[in-house]
């Protein structure tokens, strides 16, 4: 049996069911450990509120998702998303969340340049550093999956990930965020995620359908898809990894439609049976 | 300019609205130099009748699409599979294809083991490397796009085709075909296009639209879309590549509907534009 106090629930996955306050509620009465706040939907009772909920509750925060998207060519955009990053950052500090999901942006059509666009995310995030490690927030950054690459992020592999921490030098404030959606097909996915080691600060769980039929809102709950969750759950712990295993599904067309009490359900029994 | 006797047309990409009769007849027409011929529409003329219309319209055939799909657990149905390949095979050289593209098929559901499927599909590909090189015929590994991995084919780098041409040892018959828009995303592409060499033995051409609304039907024309294509052309050009730029598109919303010979002009201008 795996631990129920590891199990977090990305709150994303009860995207069009729950406010954050219900989210918090709810959770904290199902007895389970952690969740993971959607930055957006924080907007509605504001960090502080949020916090005070988080306490209340005895909940962990396994995430704050997401910032980042700091690819623009463009000077006054990059400083724009730059600042917003630093609020993210304390906001994250402010919840207590063990890291803030960091992912990268795309490539702006206007150019089309993704290797500049790579250059100019990894230089910004090295200037976000300073500012994360005087908030004691670890920034995590994220490899999606080469689908969402044009549009969400260009850090579209572990390998990547690992290079862009060497680069960074700043292990204790830098790690990766291992999310089994965006990297099951990847044939370097063992080596890397063993290079990995205790950088990886978070693991994301959620399953790929073999009848995908959207490029992010689609995906799948633990066992209805063709990934190995366990085997990469074997992975990362063998890594050194200790913490959550955060439940995030966004599924426009299953799970976002039915009762939450069933969702939730579900992963309770999935956790056990496909992760 | 580039030249024109170098800019084939991938037959899907006017799938909808072109039998194999109609493309050849069309192309040679039109004073492009080449054809590419997708395996499914041929059995329309079958491969005898097919080569004598090339023939008679003066085209080359930078490949015929495509044949593998051989991952699958299930003993019988991979000698099926397999057969079906050595048929493709006889009718690549049939049609005097410069390569047969290989796809070597998905992750079975009923398994959900990625590492066993590779290395199947791997195995049975040394297999058929005595019949493709008896019949004279190349066969081009295509890495595809990660989000089609579950589906279609596990090779999903350009580091894994160069993997699998290391321990085949059978360059002569064994090559890779290089797709935009399967690779673009790739930190390491520049790096493994160098490493491939003269095994590049097909170039495929489209673009990554921004708002990509399908997993497998809705690649963009190219310049419409977020892929630097002369910079891949360039790699695969400093490689030693100087075959077929083919245009290959799967368009359901958009290309697929259009006038053919509208496409056929866009194609053109497009290929001086942005390729």
């Amino acid at each position: 049996m795996l631990d129920e106090k590891l199990l977090s629930i990305n709150q994303v996955t009860l995207m069009e069911q729950w406010s954050l306050r219900q989210a918090i509620e709810s959770l904290g009465r199902s007895g389970l450990g952690a969740i993971s706040v959607w930055r957006d939907k924080m907007r509605e009772i504001g960090a502080a509120e949020a916090a005070r909920l988080i306490d209340g509750h005895g909940l962990a925060v396994s995430g704050l998702c997401f910032a980042g998207l700091i690819t623009s060519p463009d000077h006054a955009e990059a400083a724009k998303a730059m600042d917003e990053v630093r609020r993210a950052i304390d906001e994250a500090a402010e919840i207590k969340a063990l890291c803030l999901v960091f992912v990268a942006g795309g490539v702006d059509p206007r150019e089309k340049d993704i290797k500049a666009a790579r250059a100019r995310a990894l230089d910004r995030l090295a200037e976000l550093v300073p500012h994360a490690r005087g908030a004691n927030v670890r920034l995590a950054i994220e490899p999606l999956h080469p689908m969402i690459c044009a549009t969400r992020s260009v850090v579209s592999t572990m390998a990547l990930a690992n290079d862009w921490c060497d680069a960074l030098g700043a292990d204790d404030v830098v790690g990766i965020a291992v999310d089994t959606y965006a990297v099951w097909w990847d044939p370097q996915l063992e080596a890397e995620i063993a290079r990995a080691g205790k950088r990886i600060c978070a693991f994301h769980i959620s399953d790929w359908l073999v009848d995908t039929q959207d490029v992010r809102l689609d995906r799948g709950m633990m066992g209805d898809g063709v990934i190995d969750i366990p085997a990469i759950r074997r992975m990362v712990e063998a890594a050194g990894y200790r913490g959550h295993r955060e439940v995030e599904i966004f599924s426009a067309r299953n799970w976002w439609k039915r009762d939450p009490d069933e969702v939730i359900r579900v992963i309770r029994e999935r956790y056990q049976s496909a992760v």
